[in-house]
């Protein structure tokens, strides 16, 4: 028995908004434990409702969660065309009558005519309230099927969904079992390499483990099945230590674990400071540090030096080196780090310099081109040369920069 | 002739990501006027990957657009089973491997042998090129159906639709009659307020006005079908101009217009130049201005002085005023504007500090309070109060604080 989420608009056929109820609405379901393998989008279009409603029939949902269609406008169809493919009469609720009445009296509003069709259920389905609008929905148990629907105003659909639709769910025997995720996050290695590395692992079925990426990050997602999160840790725990064992340094943290706040925790926990010394990402890497909460114990600040006047006035970077190897150079590079470290006064200092594109590129330096710098008070001097590419976007090799730069600084601070 | 857009992937049914490349696909198709119907997303399982074929074939959808599952892992699976729907063997497509090859070299990674799977294609089918990424998409025209396929990571998939997808169904004949837009972008006034001011606009049908909202920005989106863009403007240009002048000040831009560019504009044509002074913004302000390419015109760089010391160390604020009055001051705020400009001898001096929570709120300083100091060589000292609400996230009022403070520095430079 799986359930299947059917979007009725038009609006989201013309792409004027973004599906968050389907994401909402399958998150929900995961955690009931409902199986769900389809989602599909409909106009508001009466004969092609009723095809989705006989395809998802056929192809075994038994659940249909609707989300639209529910409101006053003649383009309003869900609930018609539901009872029509039923062959059901619709009859008025009188309740709801009475509800959206006096809704519209709250707001000194005179209900319009149209609003009465609110009111309209097919004949023996329940109304599914709905407490902070004017549209119900119902809960119907018809031929094979349940059927939810469930107006597509986020805020109204999702209450909806949370003070009747789940206990009513849960009522049938779902939610007993539940699905618990955890998100184990690497950097530095590709998708592909590191599913090789742990392929033995996706033929497990509880838990299961599946690869994601995007932005250069890697993640694989560790899921069981289990009555209660605790045992379904018990079950994800050991699986995800020996995927981290077998990632080694690539692995640097889960769930919501970002690269700055990995950083930000070893530092933390050897009392160390660190700055940071920006140019092509322009502020990028200071955002990325500053997004962790509590990142002022160990985080001073840092010099945005995207002129070179600044870097020379404020990092004190060697106006010669400039001239002779230009700004995006491993010396450059050094001398940012070191720095801003002395500046700030801090432990660590962190430095990038860079042509973001999509201007600026040469054959000896071409867009894509990034250094990376770190000035330790131990003396520590590296420069990491990156080549991310010239069909990069500007973000992109912004984002990937700052990205590497909190990982060149785990990776050196975890092996010291 | 109708299209379908199917997404494949698990981590769509498990809620986990927003499907944003359906919507992105579903304002394609509408421009370039092909009719859609349907949507369905779908898990990495064989079987119900061909009866979604099967279904969209037998509803009418004619043009199928896949996105999902050509990565290299065993769970992507997309484009074997459409050839195995087709009963059409895979073949490796040589320039594929050497393309997969390259941009492996060109990271000094090695390629894994299961990235040979992403160069397997169905006979017949022509490669559709992922400039940015390894994995290909195919364009294949097979029975009576033409079959597109992208990756599911949005940038790659966008990049291959806009300049090798819509090329080809351009010279299919579709997108002769197309649907133009312009996004009217406005900052310091709400969506419901600007709906006031502009409703007889949303009666129109010639162009079409539609509101949006998000993140502090409202759009509006003035719309026209014609045969060419050019005349499409005509129809659309004289209503943005009348919506422009309704919404005075508070529309800063068009289209890819932020509120970064607008005023990199204004600093250019007035030739001038910027500097920043951040506090709990961590560099937010400044990855802004230098999202701009051609920043470096006007925007110096600047100062991420998180801790106190940063503060007074690099930007000259009075120590007694930090203690007298704390961080998140107006007097602090004016100083840090004033230090940053000197520091970088620019013309003017933007500065934020505030508390972006989740901690460090008091009954005084509540968490989202926020301080926005300008200082300029002509004397100008001025500073703006925010308190944007404890409800918001630490991200929510980051972004506000540094919109806000391009916003304050744009009405200031356009009312002088």
């Amino acid at each position: 028995m799986s359930a299947e989420i059917i979007c009725v608009g038009t609006e989201l056929l013309l792409g004027e908004i973004l599906n968050s109820n389907a994401q909402f609405l399958a998150q929900e379901l995961a955690n009931l434990g409902i199986p769900h393998y389809y989602q599909t989008v409909v106009g508001d279009n009466p004969d092609r409702i009723k095809g989705v409603i006989a395809t998802a029939q056929y192809r075994g949902s038994r659940i249909l969660i609707f989300t639209g269609g529910l409101g006053p406008t003649p383009d309003d169809l869900t609930t018609e065309t539901i009872a029509d493919f039923f062959q059901t009469p619709l009859l008025e609720d009188p309740e709801t009558i009475a509800n959206i009445t006096q809704k519209f009296a709250q707001n000194n509003r005179v209900m319009a005519a149209n609003n009465r069709k609110q009111a309209l259920i097919p004949q023996g389905a329940k109304i599914l309230p709905n407490p902070t609008g004017t549209a119900p929905g119902i809960i119907w148990q018809v031929a094979d099927l349940t059927i939810l629907t469930f107006p597509g105003v986020p805020s109204e659909m999702i209450r909806m969904w949370q003070e009747t639709a789940v206990p009513f769910l849960k009522s049938q025997g779902w939610g007993k079992e539940i699905i618990y995720s955890r998100t184990l996050r690497f950097w530095g290695i590709g998708e592909s390499n590191l599913a090789e590395k742990v392929s033995k692992y996706f033929d497990l079925t509880q838990p299961t483990v599946a690869p994601y990426a995007g932005n250069g990050e890697v993640r694989l997602r560790v899921s069981a099945r289990s009555d209660s999160p605790a045992k379904a840790l018990e079950i994800i725990t050991p699986v995800a230590i020996e995927l981290q064992k077998i990632a080694g340094l690539d692995y640097f943290g889960a769930d919501e674990a970002t690269l700055a706040s990995t950083v930000g925790e070893i530092l933390l926990s050897r009392g160390e400071t660190l700055a940071v010394a920006e140019s092509c990402t322009g502020g990028t890497l200071g955002q990325m540090l500053t997004a962790v909460a509590g990142s002022s114990s160990y985080f001073m600040g840092g010099v945005i030096s995207y002129d070179n006047t600044v870097k020379i006035n404020l990092l004190g970077v060697n106006p010669k080196t400039l001239d002779r190897l230009g700004a995006v150079s491993d010396k450059v590079a050094k001398q940012m780090a070191r720095g801003v470290r002395k500046q700030l006064k801090t432990t660590w200092g962190l430095s990038i310099t860079g042509i973001a594109g999509p201007g600026g590129g040469s054959a000896d330096k071409p867009v894509g081109l990034v250094y990376i710098g770190l000035s330790g008070t131990d003396g520590t001097k590296l420069v990491w040369k990156y080549t991310f590419g010239e069909h990069r976007s500007r973000e992109g090799i912004r984002h990937l920069s700052a990205c590497n730069a909190l990982d060149q600084l785990r990776r050196y601070l975890l092996s010291k």
